[in-house]
């Protein structure tokens, strides 16, 4: 049967086991689940039962940073045979309206994606998805890597919506996952400026050239002690932040030289204080990023390969699957930076 | 002698005859200013004596949207002579920083502006600036049209930035100058979707196709009364504030499709609340516009040479230099929507 | 049955009925045609049986320029119902390579095209195609013109590629069906300079704002004869050759400012001699455009509703079904621009 | 006095004592020479005295890949100090055309090039540029390393032309100084397929990741033995031609894949047979690359500084100011890649 992790309503998960569903077509591949993150919005929909307008109104599996081994392929499928080692996008979007026919796939309104509801996510047993969002794993990475691709892929969409050119100096705001990722990506491609809010030290080890925690003052005296407004002179060509602080948006705008790029990944409250006239006068570039599009998941899977960056190490804990309800609660907790759940055992 | 148009300090203006300055350098041109508008920076240094951190702290000239005709030549001017009609690009960039190599002149930290504290204006009977900013009318213009070629330049920067590309749904917010200008060039290059606060009936005449008072209600109710989340679908291609207020921003932010470009050209407050997580889960182009950079004239003289835009529909009266500040006083109080105020006669 | 007009083998044509096919699948529409027209290609393929690697090696329907009318919709489609009057994308890409998910699936390479071996056109009674390709035709336009959106389309592509931007100086070579449009496509957007080898004076009446033919003379003296050197300083900011021929194409590349943009769409010798250093010194941005991809049936549609590009200037006949061989004889021979057969009658 | 490296006439060279200029104006620099390199345009204008409609038509000092020392500054000069070490960007251009306003001023046609006539190079005791175009060197770089950043620049200027992206995959022909410093700014910002014509096992060694000859043989056999059909799948991202070789050409244009990119960085013979239908069948970018401009220097020197590139391992050989005429015969030789001319003695 499938075992799944399941989210039956508000602050209530048990596992359960389920039928294993059919290949939905000849593109499809079933994929053995071999290691799995939780994300924030595991933990969200978990304590509040929504995310924006994505209501959990029936039992939900979690989960949707997985790696596997294919088990079984659809006839028209020819990258891809049973045993191979893989990485999976977990979100499929139409294919056949405009925003993804605009190389946007990522604002499909039609997007089914793993863990926001309706959709089913994939801390199971088994899970099915379309051959080309199911990546093959290089020789030279292990699953557990395979489970950072999805993650890694957020930050190497933020930094790309960042157009980080070689060059560039980058500030960094949000010292999660995501955020201390974001610093890594942007390094292997030229080298930052660093953060943020917690994890200080571990920032400052993993990737960030220098690490900052803004303080309750003026953006002015955050920037000030930033460097940013000594140190790069007219400004940072890009900041990007990924707390959705109200503190950190602000210093990022603040930071920037005219013409600079922001970008918004973090997400906290719907609305902050913003400083629309700085985006008016010094001609800024502020850009949101989300989830991942295409040639994110081919770029984050070379980082890891090519050792530009070494998302393993945000790995504290590999538990059971049996134990994921513990982890769930660690990540909940943020004890930990992440903890892998290993896939069911036989 | 040369009479001038002088903002003394803060409420105070008087005409003062001041001595003719020399060519600054081989490149430079005299201009006999014949028709000014003014703006509402003009305005707004005349009221509080400060717009940001610049702050009138001698007698300065006001006036920056003129035009003229050449009296006298640089040694190594070669594409204008004596009695040239022109409109004048009335601020110098360094020329050398890394902002003005980089196409964005406009952001030239050393940029002198007329009427932008501490370098006089354009309201005098001579002004003096570099050839290369110096643009011959063509002869279908007059030099009232001249004159307009300023503001018309900064519809067109918002416009550019806005990236409006042929087929696109434009929403313009503000009916000021500017405001019904952008509406006008988005017509000129594709046709737009209309606007606002006040003049509503001329906004409709003049370019717009449809028009829209903003009330005090939810961003998703005024959206819905402008028609945006029927007509245009999942929403606009760009949303382009010339208001700089705050119920226009949040509805501009909100009409906008995913992927869609905000263009933010108004200023009011300099902080606003903004809704940030939309701008991350729309993947939203958030852009400034200020002022205007390469082409800008250029383009403006040909819209109004070809006639696509008609922007002489917004002057209203036309007064003697000696009743400037006459005219000055009326556009405080926004009687008109611009006047022009003629040069110094001899 | 389904009427077909079938190429059975090089120089070989027939009508043939054929059986009706299912949908394919829940996306899937049928489309009563009503207007089509041939295409360079169509004749090609009669003539020679192949265009570069493609093959008639099995009898082909041929026809890709269609409208028609819907006769039956998949489960899934929501956009369409049965009556209603429908212009045709006719190629289906793969929607899963990475170039169709790069907004290029015109490049895909397992594009299933109309008329392209081993496909079958659309010149029969039905033909089927997703929902997503096939576009509603607004009240204002009628089937004849819906059957012009196709070589609208092209030039469309072709324009967009060009990056035409407001202002821009642009000279087209080629005065076929393609290069007339894409005159009218730039005016629509700008305002062109014109062009070329055959129909002058119709060029001149449709869209150009001048004409031109150029001669077995040096590429400077066609510049020159054009008139670029003289009348647009340093050169056209956009040069697009629909017409496939060397002489063009050098004089295009000769005519560019330095930094100007060099579009190529038409298709003659598979390598010509070619300006390469001019390429390098002046820093040239030479591209091609291939058929038509995300967004462009949908401005070629607003373009022809508005009235701003009126293709259907460029028909010359309209012909029974019956006659189709006729009308195709006619093309062959070029006797006139665009022929239209009508569909098949009950 | 001036002691200075003169090209008299073709094939006739001197050294020369000329009086020493003053700076030109208050953002003059004049900088006591250090270290020169020949380039190739140096030897051409000593072999044939013209390159394109450049002539050589009284005597001109050549050299303009230079380090040196500041030995006066003008009034305005505020970056620089007497007796700091820097590399020069030895082209002026005349900062107010349309071009030099569009971020391409290397494209400026008023653009004073040392060693191209009539403006006299570096290669003399003191040479004198203006503020902007002077960039102080890091500690950690020396002064030899100084005098390659001119070369270097050339590379980065034609990398950022080819938009090389992270997970790009690039092809460079060419093994000269700028082909393998393009393999070597590749390489930095991502990796890269290798090349080509001559020294291939030094470009191993320095940059590249495999290395090639392309031989006598049709496109098809060349690019199957690169190896690019079969490892990059589709083809390559990028080609970059730093050869100007017929043979390299076709080989760039066959290698890419469906939308690629293709940049022409060296001048051979100023036409070429190209595969024109290619450009539109594989709608492929090809693009110029001319010098540097806005930004080039500065990411050379940083590549430098951060030994991402290791430009000095391409020079040889190292000599005395008299010994430059044994020195660039030795370049025109090809005996060495780069040779250094240290300065004048006192």
């Amino acid at each position: 049967m499938n075992l799944s992790f399941v989210l039956e309503k508000v602050q209530s998960l048990r596992s359960e086991d389920r039928p294993i569903p059919q290949l939905r077509d000849d593109h499809d591949v079933q994929v053995r689940v071999k290691f799995t993150e939780f994300c924030g919005s595991d933990v969200h929909y978990w304590n509040c039962g929504e995310i924006g307008h994505f209501k959990v109104q029936q039992p939900m599996v979690l989960g949707h940073e997985s790696s596997g081994i294919v088990e079984q392929i659809g006839a028209k499928v020819t990258t891809l045979k049973v045993g191979d080692r893989v990485t999976m996008e977990p979100g499929e979007p139409c294919r056949r309206c405009d925003v993804c026919k605009a190389r946007t796939y990522n604002l499909c309104p039609a997007m089914a994606f793993a863990a926001t509801p309706p959709y089913d996510g994939t801390l199971a047993k088994y899970y099915f998805l379309p051959e080309d969002l199911c990546y093959k794993l290089p020789d030279s990475l292990s699953l557990e890597q395979g489970a950072l691709v999805e993650p890694l892929s957020v930050a190497v969409h933020l930094v790309r919506q960042a157009n980080v050119s070689p060059g560039a100096s980058v500030v960094v705001f949000g010292a999660g996952p995501v955020g201390l990722l974001c610093c890594a990506v942007s390094k292997a491609i030229r080298g930052c400026e660093g953060d943020c809010r917690a994890g200080l030290e571990f920032a400052r080890k993993f990737a960030a050239t220098s690490s900052f925690l803004p303080g309750n003052v003026s953006v002015h005296d955050n920037a000030a002690r930033l460097g940013v407004e000594n140190e790069l002179g007219n400004g940072a060509d890009v900041a990007i932040d990924a707390s959705g602080a109200e503190v950190s948006i602000k210093t990022g705008i603040h930071v920037l030289r005219p013409g600079g790029t922001y970008v918004q990944g973090g997400m906290g409250r719907d609305e902050v204080s913003f400083s629309i006239t700085a985006v008016c006068t010094k001609q800024l570039n502020v850009k949101g990023g989300f989830r991942y599009a295409t040639g994110d998941y081919k770029l984050a899977i070379e980082l890891l390969a090519t050792q530009k960056v070494k998302a393993l190490d945000l790995v504290t804990d590999i538990v059971k699957f049996e134990d994921a309800q513990r982890a769930f609660q660690q990540g909940k907790d943020r004890n930990g930076i992440k903890t892998l759940i290993a896939g069911v055992e036989d």
